[in-house]
């Protein structure tokens, strides 16, 4: 697949852990592009595509802790083929902007630095998925790994969020994780936004909303 | 994952047409090394693990038309991955001889040379999902492409055998994939064993038994 990228097309992926506020922001920043009579795309990894949220199913189910490192891997990876020719280059041919919640990134993060998988073997299974397709700009939202673990647990206290297979993991992992990603957005800071998700959601709507209007 | 194969293991994979006999030739198999007090797994790909048949679900709903070549490939893959580290690995471990309807070698020729993707990316895929497991014998029930198609054909107007999405693929794809298995074959004449499936079952079977008795 040839990635068709032209004009001011703005492809922007969101990272950072469960409780950082990523759902919310999106939804802030798409308001407010279509209040600016822009057309956006919002959508999701892994789902986001029917057939991307039926393998969302099998990573999710509870049922399925045999589920070995690999296979969880090549399912995102699944996944993500489907969500990128499906839904985000026909958006991005159409000239719409696209935000995307997690995305490839999180391939690296949660398996290479997170498990500690091959990293030179993810590179090579994501450059398939993706077809080559890079975000102009991720955004990640910084958080504490134990907070991060208390609002998600509060959040499911009160009905809201789902509690998954991926966040019965250990606290060390999400250490990890998290370290891998300020590890990439150093390597790659004109590409990357690290911002304080402990900030008030107004406060990092606006650091958001600046940084993407510069690029449009 | 390191691949521990110790002692006279065999793990031995059937390729082939649907059609082609397969799953017979495999229940024979199994029935005459069982009769000699031998171990036997039986298996399959897509599937053989819980996880694994919510994959194929995924790979042969025939709702999932939209499903892109790079998901497939992925998909297969991710199944392969638990399969082989579930299944394949443990069974060879205690020593039992293992029988696989597909394997690796199905990824390079329906996807490889039948849809014509990157062969170097597919290997790197495989590679990743099999822990570099390969098969000590791969037996090819080699079928014209035609006859394959009316003999799944006619086993579905019986009520048997399920009709889906692959086999809706147009016919020069089932030539090129082949042309692929036997291309993988000449390259590879000691792993391999290429059985004419027109012959009769008892013909095929005999042929088979005779080259794994001399594995053992």
């Amino acid at each position: 697949m040839r990635p068709l990228r032209e004009g001011s097309v703005v492809f922007v992926t969101f990272e950072g852990p469960e409780g950082s506020g990523k759902t919310t922001q999106i939804a802030l920043l798409e308001r407010a592009l279509h209040a600016t009579g822009r057309r956006v795309v919002a959508t999701r990894e892994p789902g986001g595509t029917p057939i991307g949220e039926q393998i969302r199913a099998v990573l999710h189910a509870h049922e399925n802790v045999a589920l070995v490192p690999a296979a969880e891997i090549l399912l995102y990876a699944a996944d993500r083929a489907q969500h990128v020719r499906e839904v985000v280059v026909p958006a991005l041919q159409r000239g719409d902007i696209v935000l995307s919640d997690r995305y490839a990134e999180s391939t690296l993060a949660y398996q290479g630095y997170g498990r500690g998988l091959d990293m030179e073997a993810l590179r090579h299974i994501t450059a398939f998925a993706t077809g080559g397709l890079r975000p102009d700009l991720v955004i990640y939202l910084d958080l504490d790994v134990e907070l991060g673990l208390q609002r998600k647990r509060r959040a499911q206290a009160l009905g809201r969020g789902e509690w998954n297979r991926m966040d019965e993991q250990a606290t060390a992992f999400h250490q990890r994780v998290r370290t891998g990603y300020l590890t990439m957005a150093a390597e790659d800071p004109e590409r990357w936004l690290v911002i304080d998700a402990t900030r008030s959601i107004e406060a990092v709507h606006r650091v958001i909303y600046e940084r993407i209007e510069t690029m449009l």
